[in-house]
């Protein structure tokens, strides 16, 4: 298949640098046709604004989301964005490959999925109406495609666990797997993570590997995580709260995965 | 008293230029002083890199905590990240504004995080023990300061209830609240929330500017979140997870606030 490998690390020769190059060349040895989105090494653009649109004038009102729908609209976007979007329509697989700092993702991968999910192509998409609120959640331009997370963190397994102080590593990782996958449609599969990266010897590089491998190599065949799509009966609309007898007395992130 | 303003939009004329604008002019009049870090107009660079330790030599290996860490100590920082510190190290408290974009903050303002939070000063500050996990979730070098978020969402406040789709937004926010607030010291006041940015009109803007007057207000008397402190008894270190006794049954973010 063909699969998007999207990467954020500035350094080529860090622990992030070589499990990605393991998994590049993994993926490659099974078959599959790989496309790397190395975000520093293509110096990629971060912030969102008026150049994202070829049409924007200097000097007059930008509007994120109305100047994101024009550009998209009239293929008039940023070569960069267009780019990574045709790249996002090849793929039937993407995965993201990220340290975690400060909680979440680093802010050069942020500004990828604030430039290239375009209004019209990563949201603004469907018709809402009394029975469905866009095609999002499930449904969306991105359905049918897989993505999954691979993870560094400094801090220890069980600074994320359950009642770690950070939090549970589901719970910080909800915003991107739910909010940014699921949102435009991905099938988000569980995340590949790896505590205390500074500490990772030669030993726990090479289990590291064997683990991330086994997981490349079933990428196709994983269940992924059973996050409710949004206009199949689960949530009113438009409030988009779950319906009463839906996760009965539950609240919070959990409460959008079934079972 | 001395107020940073730190303000993530692309568009003076937005309702988020006009909310900054509100909000600088109603704190100077009651007579703090305002710095306002406006970090589309400074055209902050986001992205860490090499380049944020001056010391550091291009086409070597590039360390991001390293490299931070050695600059902060040798006082070769990139000037802007200096000057941010020094704004931080005035400020008595700390505003954040910011449009919600995939539930998170925009990608130049966690950029700004990421550079401004250097070793030394953000993170990796004071003694790792028995008894102590450094200085941070509660202590640090911005203890004593108070911070605050003005967010915009473009979604429904009931989108982001309690068993809203998108999550409920206490949830949403707890890795920047605590994670990059509390983490370093800050008493975190609650947000301001303004929802359906898209849809404000005159008396929509006169009611949250009268709100968001009212919060600005009473900076100083508002009680904090009461996060849990990290080295005060409640987690077992160096585990950091909550003390069996402690929010027993819970887990998740809920659990790291008292009561």
């Amino acid at each position: 298949m063909n699969v998007l490998y999207v990467y954020a690390h500035p350094e080529p020769t860090s622990l992030n640098g070589a499990l990605k190059n393991f998994a590049v060349a993994r993926l490659e040895a099974a078959g599959h046709s790989v496309q790397v989105s190395d975000l520093y090494a293509m110096q990629w653009k971060t912030p969102v604004d008026g150049h994202d649109n070829l049409d924007w004038q200097p000097g007059t009102r930008f509007d994120a989301s109305l100047d994101s729908k024009r550009a998209f609209a009239a293929n008039r976007q940023a070569a960069d964005i267009s780019a990574e979007q045709e790249k996002l329509r090849w793929a039937d697989t993407v995965i993201f490959q990220f340290p975690l700092w400060w909680f979440s993702m680093p802010a050069i991968l942020k500004g990828w999925f604030e430039r290239v999910y375009a209004y019209g192509f990563g949201y603004g998409v469907g018709e809402h109406s009394d029975m469905r609120w866009g095609d999002r959640y499930g449904e969306g331009n991105l359905a049918g495609k897989r993505a999954m997370l691979v993870v560094t963190t400094g801090g220890w397994e069980s600074h994320y666990s359950e009642r770690g102080i950070n939090g549970p590593i589901d719970d910080l990782l909800f915003p991107i797997q739910h909010g940014m996958l699921f949102y435009p449609g991905f099938a988000v599969l569980p995340p590949f993570l790896l505590y205390r990266s500074s500490r990772v010897d030669e030993a726990g590089f090479a289990s590291a590997c064997a683990e991330l491998g086994q997981r490349l190599d079933s990428l196709a065949s994983t269940p992924p995580i059973a996050f409710r799509q949004q206009n199949a009966g689960d949530y009113q609309i438009p409030a988009l709260t779950l319906q009463p007898e839906v996760a009965s007395g539950q609240r919070g992130f959990a409460a959008h995965r079934q079972g």
